[in-house]
C-alpha cells in the first residue's frame, strides 16, 4: 500500500457538516478553492484547459465505519458501499468539481461539499461521462420517486 | 490522515500494464471482476441496483512520481494532475465500471483498466454525469482534434 500525504486542502464555506446540504436532489453549488502545497504546483500545468475535475479527499473528521448506514435521504439502511457515507472503511471521499480559474496554487472550484481544511489526495482531469439513458441510480432513484409529491417535488 | 486497507482485489484480464489499451479515443470494454474481501460483505446490500460504480484503487506497481510527464497520447509533457499517469503523489487510480452482477462478494464489472490483483480501496456508485456539452477535455481534446486524420480517424 501507502502512506498517503495531503497534495493541498479546500477552502469551503462549510465548516461544520451540518451546513453542507444533503438529501433528495440537492445541487452542490458552492464555489471554494483547491489550495496546492507549493512544491505540486507544477503538477497544475494544463489544469486550466478542463471544465470539470475529480477531487478525491479525505474524511478527514470521520471515525471508523460502518458496513450498513442509513444516509440522510433515506430511512432503510444501505451497503456503505452503495452510499457517499463518510464513514467508510477507507475515509476517502470522491466529489466532481466545476473548475472555475486558476491562479498559481490556487484552483476556484463550483460544487464543493466538503469541509473547509479538508486534505486533498488527488486531482484527476474529468474526462467522459455516463449517458443517463445508461444510468440506473438503484435506492437512490427509489426513493426520489416514492417522495415525487413530496419533499423532491 | 489515514492507513489505507485493501477491500477487495480486481480480477482483471491483464497482467502487465503493456496489456492495457491505452491512447486516443480508447475504448474499455474488458470485463473483471471485483473480490472484495469477506468482511466487507455487508457493505454491498443494496449495490445491485446501480448501473455504474466508480472504484478508487492504487496503482500498486507505481513507484514515486513525476510532477510532468507525457501520456501515452501525446509527446507533450502536462502536469500529473492533468493526466491519469500512475506515478502520482498518492499512487490512487478511479475508474468508473458498469456493473453487471453481483454474486455474494464478487461484482462482475465491465471497464476494468487495471492490473490483475490491483487493490481497491473503495467503490462508490456513479449518480449523475456531467452532460457533454458543458465539459472541456483540455490538452486532450487538442490532441484527438490534431489527429483526427491520423490514428484517431
Amino acid at each position: 500500500m501507502f502512506t498517503p500525504v495531503p497534495v493541498g486542502w479546500i477552502r469551503s464555506p462549510y465548516t461544520e457538516t451540518a451546513q453542507i446540504p444533503k438529501g433528495c436532489g440537492v445541487q452542490h453549488v458552492a464555489e471554494g478553492v483547491i489550495e496546492f502545497a507549493a512544491e505540486y504546483e507544477v503538477g497544475l500545468t494544463d489544469i486550466d484547459g478542463f471544465s470539470h475535475l475529480y477531487v478525491i479527499w479525505v474524511f478527514h473528521r470521520a471515525n471508523g465505519f460502518d458496513l450498513l448506514g442509513a444516509p440522510p435521504i433515506d430511512t432503510r439502511p444501505h451497503g456503505v458501499f452503495a452510499t457517499r457515507s463518510p464513514r467508510r472503511p477507507n475515509p476517502i471521499g470522491l466529489t466532481v468539481v466545476e473548475l472555475l480559474g486558476r491562479q498559481g496554487t490556487r484552483l476556484a472550484v463550483r460544487g464543493v461539499d466538503m469541509l473547509d481544511g479538508t486534505p486533498v489526495l488527488d486531482v484527476k482531469p474529468y474526462l467522459s461521462s455516463v449517458s443517463d439513458a445508461k444510468l440506473r441510480r438503484g435506492w437512490l432513484a427509489e426513493v426520489e420517486d416514492r417522495r415525487k409529491t413530496g419533499q423532491c417535488g
